[in-house]
């Protein structure tokens, strides 16, 4: 790990709202195996030398905890996950003390309706103050990795700050349970990562407390596989002036994610974020059903399927279609891990709002700036470059 | 078109090296129909904002000429590429008349072997020259658009300039076709533009040649399908830390390009310039088979097939295919018109040598800089700027 | 064509219901090119030597006519699918005299509510017998090639024809549209074929209607595409004992029929019987999407995907993906050739009722006989060779 | 298991040539699983009601050995697979012991050269019959599951057993390895099954031995994936009367199997016998190339893509595509068993000659009887009921 000697020898907390998780699970083990150097840093962007410039904390300062309102153990995950094809044997067994010390770290999650939300949220923000300080971290970083929520109704509440606080006040339940958090998150001075589509802190009253608090925070719908690569064809067909007439996308998947997203209500969110950047990039509306359906027998291995049919020089009809067969535990968890650093990087600089750099890990980049990885990248790479300057 | 009136009024020629191949065809058919507003821009990058900002000539000052050894006319395969779904009916019929006038200036190619190649190159020299003249244009563009040659050999006459005109002047042949089609083109003052794979002006004493005669030039070997595809997908790969294991890629064309490929040694320039790119994207030597197949039913349309094998986070392993269908004549020919354009302008510009940010339009880039497409992308973007700072 | 001389010089009437529709455009474009010699029988099953021989009557000796409640004309839908790519410029331009002769047979489709149901289906009744008489036709078989329907409610006078002729006098409407074309046609003594998934002779009442008159029926829904490969595949997996674990199936299509399955409750007719075979082949239930999607861009294209996870020995966890892209029309015309001569046979056979033997072109096919194409091909062949033993 | 009363009581001896191979010891490992109840018999085509109505030998009655030319272990490879994913970590250990036991029973191979083919075989033969008399066996198979050699030059000692003798006699070595195989096979009363594409028993000298010696065999070259596939698209584009205007096939396959064949001329043998099937089922000639390529990356997983293009009604020009992605050892190893199984009872009746109702398992039939996979399944069923009747 480079720079070594420039970071804070200070110990950074993760907190996850959804801790004993596909992804919570596969990110504290590969956490675990890295520093143990059982596994390497693939899929890891926070070890390319062009991100790691930013003098990011080691995996070896993490510490680990979080909410979790299933029941069951981190152990019991990973088994699962093993089972799964996701976690290897031997990387699992070699953890597994580790794991445990983690998983004495997960709190019950506050059911949603068994206290007033002004209550609960009390309640989160004094686990989040009780494990930075018991630990003796620098900082605590929140990171959403539970089930994707619908999307949030118009309510004025969430619009307002002072509303917000005074319909809490009020005994009032305004806001929905991945804002509850990021609002939390916030009171307790924790930077948070919006890993899901679920609102959490874009509606404005939340994101208007991160910036009284000075707080950064990165979002939304982290962008894995399917999107990902939606997002560097819709710019080549842009570049080469080619016409996309219709892309139609369908998205197999049978892990937790995948009965939570079979319902309609719920796959609103993740359809709105998905679709969002096809046609920012392209520049106009495009045809094509996209489809997330929930076929259990897939497990967490998730299979895309997109057709593109395109149109070039005097009319020519051409198409082009792939075939994406991923691993979402696999591909998020490396993720987790470099959000963390690179948003613990920027609260040490004092950046507060959403970080805009931070949209190449987006569907939905919070802040500014465009859907095109490449681009997105060369924002990244800029910004982690600034501490070598 | 923008900045009409910036441009100058003069008329720019461009001379094909297989002026009745189905390239040269919907280039030339093509451009008829956009002239006449039969046909949008579609596949045109020079049209984009960021490209035509480079004030470049446009498409009715363009004058069509060529070579041609093989026997028939435009008319002929322009029906045969409308019988295949390439050109449309309509098109073709309403630029009948000046797809005759383009015919009547396609002179017969030099048949090698039939002349010394000291006075074959003479002879396409002079050919040039007379084009220009006859037809007053302010300069011509020599496009090869022939069906691709097999590597060169190491010939030192063509590593040196004053060896190379030692070995014409005691009557040797030491120069590919397309080669001496370029050694004529630059003699005459013509800037180039090798659009197969084929040596053309790669070789060092060709390149001198270009030097010295302070002519711009670019190539090699147009990336219009497939290898396209790759240039966004292995820098995503590369970007997102995921490590591809193997990357396998079978095409399969039925045009006339097939055949030519079908034969090992003439394929063996086209699949070393296609393996290029990915390599050097990824950082390392990557596994996998480069197939191209001649599949004569599948006429212009190319069919192509990639499967990546690539691995994530803890050694998961994961994969990815795709397959492209495309009709290689009708990718190719607007970025014929844009290298010509673009060429033109290096050349009114005052450039000479390879124009290294035109690598945006192929495999295997002379100059410099990479094969990343969206990296190509910003240094073309860059150099089209020039013209409005 | 084989047994010319067995075969009675009588003349056959085809009766369309969505005459002008792309199916019914195709089938007589094609059957006057096929007569014309302007094209090859490819893609009639009735012209292969194990289905000949049943010594069906010449494409020459066929009659078209129909209805139709749609504005236009059989020049213009050709005109249409031409410009699609799927009726050949040629063909359209040789044979547009007989095509305007077929067309001037076209009679205006009743509207649904516009008269009594009774009354609508006596006047459907009397165009049939008024074309069987004006043509001098040995027979008239009705084809449904219309839209599709939503499945029938269960409506006691559907189940028993004397309540279904009751209802009827009563002033009742108590048939969906296909429903009463098929009552109409059995009434006039025609043999009909329900090309799609709408109800048409299915409800008991009719099939007694269709017993009652001796009139032989097939049907429905022809397997065209993606459904004819999975009536392969699934029984492959069978065979060699492997576990079908999961189906997943999707199906892009942009014309007529396409804009009519958007709508999910119709959808439900088609998306009902596509499901059916997979199932009864396999043996159990299996999980998986189908969808059906509007893609208007695809015009008369279909591009279907279907991805298959399977299971081997020891649990081993294998997959299997192909995509189907067919031109629904050109699929479906020449079985409607097929299916109107096989049908014309079983009448002069005498045969009555559902004719099983004919499951081989259906999705849902009526009478008895399981989905396995190869099953449904012997009977068919055993059937056709009772005429030659 | 059905019949296991009308079973004779006697063990069945099944020797490997190739005994440490990946298909023999999935083979060995699957068939001690399934005996202890620890797998299922997915993949057993002889568990099919169809077809254990033959009344086949119990898994538990099979007797495993082998001769093996590479060092190692079957646990050595057991573990490998179990690394690669092929066998699960649970089985391999718990049928370690037994394996063990197989493992003792695996003799040298008689390395080609050493001594001359007339003691070889001599050796090969003794040792098969020590291997019956010392287990007490009613009958040994031997089955050829090592690496695939090149095809056999026409050398007229192959052609008649007289001659064949006499060259052995003469200290010649006219048999290629797997042939040496056969021959001392059936000297020693052994039945064969040639599960590769190597020569083995199919010279007309074998074949005449085995004949004179009244022995049954089966081959050749197992159809365990994508041919398989093949085998029954073929046929459904035929019974449509579909035109197949050119199929390519493409193999990635890592596994040892793929290292062998990655040599040309040993691959000679396995594209020859792939390619039959199609054009004997389509009944022409079909272009498009057909690959076979290692790529060490993918290990035992396979993915195989073929790209059909063909003809409909009209001359419309459709498409079909497909990939594959099968685990060969496991994909294989159950068809071993169905084989050895069957092949035991055809001895057991009194057969003798190649089995021609075996067809089924092979894509090089020998015997007689197509390549449609539905016929040969109609012929298999119908020689397994014969004990029923």
């Amino acid at each position: 790990m480079s720079n070594e000697t420039n970071r804070s020898d200070g110990r950074t907390g993760v907190w996850f709202v959804g801790a004993r998780g596909s992804v919570a699970t596969t990110t504290v083990v590969g956490a675990l195996a890295v520093h143990a150097g059982l596994a390497e840093h693939t899929g890891m962007v926070s070890e390319l030398p062009e991100v790691s410039a930013a003098r990011l904390t080691g995996i070896d300062r993490l510490v680990f905890g979080g909410h979790e309102v299933a029941e069951g153990s981190l152990a019991k995950r990973a088994e699962e996950l093993r089972a799964g094809g996701v976690l290897p044997p031997a990387v699992v067994a070699a953890v597994a003390e580790e794991l445990a010390a983690v998983d004495a770290r997960v709190a019950p999650g506050v059911p949603p309706g068994s206290v007033s939300q002004r209550a609960a949220t009390g309640r989160i923000e004094a686990d989040l103050r009780a494990f930075r300080d018991e630990h003796e971290l620098d900082r605590v970083i929140v990171v959403d990795v539970s089930s994707t929520e619908p999307p949030v109704a118009d309510d004025p509440a969430l619009n307002d700050l002072d509303r917000l606080e005074a319909a809490l006040d009020d005994g009032g339940a305004p806001l929905p349970g991945s804002s509850a958090y990021a609002y939390a998150a916030f009171r307790a001075g924790c930077p948070y990562v919006a890993f899901t589509p679920s609102p959490g802190p874009r509606p404005p009253a939340l994101a208007e407390l991160a910036e009284r608090q000075r707080l950064p925070w990165a979002g939304s719908d982290a962008k894995t596989g399917e999107t990902l690569v939606k997002t560097v064809l819709a710019p080549m067909f842009a570049m080469r002036a080619l016409k996309v007439r219709s892309w139609s996308s369908v998205n197999l998947l049978g892990g937790g994610d995948g009965q939570t997203l079979a319902d309609p209500v719920n796959a609103a969110s993740k359809t709105a974020t998905k679709a969002h950047g096809l046609e920012e990039i392209l520049g106009h509306r495009v045809d094509g059903p996209l489809h997330i359906d929930y076929v259990p027998d897939l497990g967490d291995w998730k299979t895309a399927w997109d057709m593109i049919s395109f149109e070039g020089f005097l009319g020519t009809r051409m198409s082009m279609q792939f075939t994406w067969s991923g691993c979402d535990s696999a591909l998020a968890a490396p993720l987790v891990l470099d959000l963390v650093r690179l948003v613990a990087r920027a609260h040490e600089r004092g950046e507060y709002g959403p970080v805009p750099e931070l949209g190449f890990f987006f569907k939905d980049p919070a802040g500014a700036g465009g859907h095109d990885l490449s681009g997105q990248w060369d924002r990244l790479v800029e910004w982690c470059a600034r501490d070598t300057r």
